[in-house]
């Protein structure tokens, strides 16, 4: 009887060799093992929800919350979703093996970088069984080999998609052990994978905040990682103040629970008498709370009074701090000081406000005259994304195809030398 | 008194503000400040080298190996060697705001990628003074704050060295906590720095792999960082063997001790007759000892038996192992499995060779028809290097300004929302 360590530190020689054996993967077979995915998920519900059935009915034993159930079910609609996720990625370019643009440096010999794939790919996921298809399709269709564990409340249902991406790979020829489902419940297979620097190239957590930060403080394998979403806009005193109303009310309520959501809202003193009232009111009527600093509760008195603490919040949820700012500088050094990097807006027909803030505000997406909700890898045209990257270096913000490849140098030479 | 944990949070603290007034930092401003402190090295070349006596005497006293002291050293020689570096730098092309091409989607809206700064960038090195200047300089203008801690050894020299770059900063309006020298000799400074994810956000280690492997280890900060050179040369069967014996030769002997020096050497077993007696008699002649596999000796009976420990070793002295394959995929195998994924060459005619080497050999640089000693990122057209990355993300191979800078979104709409 395998130990947990030894059987993941097999699993990994498993992964290292199939990400080897990935790199003769063509398009052709890639597209074909997806494809064959996507065909026997559709032809193979049965078994799969009599598979997530058991799940449910252990879930339901355990007295799960509702909203943790529904995450866990496979519908007939989760299952289509899912097919049709194979299919798009299937049809997606191929990032690997193409190259940048070309310099030739003096000597004659030419410089060039090509894209590759990251290596071995471990994702760390909580009760959707979904992730386990659309992850290991994205790392597929990327080139690199996957070790997919998921929420111990979903192995059933985790283990029969597992076998059906088997299916998938076997069909196109290509190495059984590219994806790989972790089959043990044990926790300490986690612990495993976060720490198995030679067999783990990079970890993408998805799930609750605190299961990342606790992840993060664990790893040592590098981590792609989406943690806090505090989100800003600010509408300038050069403001368009009708497309300010609209941008502002789409961010906050487009959905209250997506990581773009709009928490803070900054508004230029100018604009700010004019502004506030009448957006505030809808805001109000449409059930959002507002917290507000001395001056915008002058303006909307039923405002709370926002603290430090408001300022901080990522709310997730139909509340809205709002500030008013004496200057676009005073917008940026709030956010500066308040916000988490991720999505900011500003509101203005100015040019160089505009390029102010794009330039100065630190964030991994930085809007010009939209709503922070865009934040999302389709809306930039990545077709689909694995997460969003919170991290400064590598992949920052929506996370495609490309975040999961890296580039190596090839340089080609007809027998230069170094002197 | 401050702990050694308090006042690298200041440090951090300083560089956070700082590294965020970067973010307006132009380039005339950085160019400004680079020849204001290449100007101020060479005026202040007395008070400098009177800092470096001080470390010289200390080391000579605790009787620092020859090396070491000659890595310490200050010399009019290394002085000009940092006034030319600055100035090379000052005239690089700024990467800071650069823009990738900019796509637009269906609903209008124009999406882009900035390269930005880092952030705040920690330098941890041993003994060598010029460090201080190159890293600086380049952290500097890609518009980074930067924790520079050199070795102990060196403090005098990094005080004073530190005093001409805030000298450099102040003249040109940047901020003079842009660049900080760390002051303490306390060992507990670098635990600090390494751990320190709120103010540090990355950290490139500079020096031996011992020290490198062992930051790593304990390093919460992600790391840029450089372990093994164990570069491979592939002989195969399509190669112009007068070529290939120059590449071969280059590659060994241009310098024994760089991290791009050829290791191994890999010869087909359809040349191997013709080729190696004559290359191996000429690096014989040249002082190299061979170690080769059981074919290699039939061919230079002088070559020592290779073993595994040989496959895996990075000389980086005038010693080389040599191996005959049966084929390109043997090479490939080879390397797959004994090399360090640093940089490897194939020396061929043949373009399916060539390609099939350049995709399916996981290196940071791989080579057609060139000596892996090439690796260097001034060889690459990268103007300077802060070092060579052996990550798989991020940077990887030479890194130069682009590799300390990161890229974020950049969206522009025009009042769009999200349905």
């Amino acid at each position: 009887m395998m130990t947990i360590q030894e059987s993941m530190q097999q699993i990994g020689q498993q992964a290292r060799k199939a990400s080897h054996a990935m790199l003769r993967a063509t398009d052709k077979q890639k597209a074909m093992a997806l494809e064959a995915m996507a065909h026997a998920l559709d032809a193979q519900r049965g078994s799969l929800q009599a598979a997530n059935n058991i799940d449910l009915e252990a879930g339901r034993a355990k007295q799960l919350a509702a909203p943790l159930l529904d995450r866990l079910t496979l519908s007939d609609r989760s299952i289509d979703t899912m097919i049709a996720g194979l299919r798009q990625i299937a049809h997606m370019a191929d990032p690997v093996g193409s190259l940048t643009a070309t310099t030739v440096r003096p000597n004659g010999m030419q410089v060039a970088q090509m894209r590759v794939p990251l290596g071995i790919i471990g994702i760390i996921y909580e009760s959707r069984p979904n992730v386990t298809i659309d992850a290991a399709a994205l790392c597929l269709k990327s080139g690199n080999a996957t070790i997919l564990r998921g929420g111990s409340e979903a192995l059933h249902s985790n283990l029969a998609l597992g076998k059906i991406i088997r299916m998938g790979l076997n069909t196109a020829g290509l190495p059984e052990h590219a994806v790989q489902v972790v089959e043990t419940p044990d926790r300490a297979a986690v612990g495993a994978m976060i720490t198995m620097t030679d067999y783990i190239d990079v970890i993408i957590p998805r799930g609750g905040k605190e299961l990342i930060k606790r992840l993060a403080n664990e790893a040592r394998v590098p981590m792609i990682k989406h943690l806090d979403g505090n989100c800003h806009v600010y509408v300038d005193k050069h403001a368009d103040l009708e497309k300010a109303a609209e941008i502002a009310f789409n961010a906050k309520t487009y959905r209250y629970g997506v990581c773009g959501a709009m928490e803070t809202l900054l508004v230029h003193q100018d604009i700010a008498t004019v502004f506030l009232p009448t957006l505030g009111k809808r805001l109000i009527t449409h059930g959002v709370e507002l917290r507000g600093c001395s001056r915008t509760q002058a303006l909307l008195p039923s405002a709370l009074a926002a603290t430090d603490e408001d300022w901080a919040t990522e709310y997730l949820g139909p509340v809205l701090a709002v500030r008013v700012v004496d200057s676009i500088a005073d917008a940026i050094d709030h956010i500066t000081r308040w916000g988490s990097g991720h999505t900011d807006s500003i509101v203005t027909e100015h040019i160089q406000a505009a390029q102010q803030f794009q330039r100065e505000v630190d964030s991994s997406s930085v809007y010009v005259n939209l709503p922070t909700c865009f934040a999302d890898g389709f809306e930039y045209g990545l077709g689909a994304e694995i997460g969003i990257s919170t991290n400064r270096l590598h992949a920052r913000g929506p996370v495609g195809l490309e975040g999961l490849t890296t580039l190596k140098w090839v340089l080609q030479g007809n027998g230069q030398i170094r002197g």
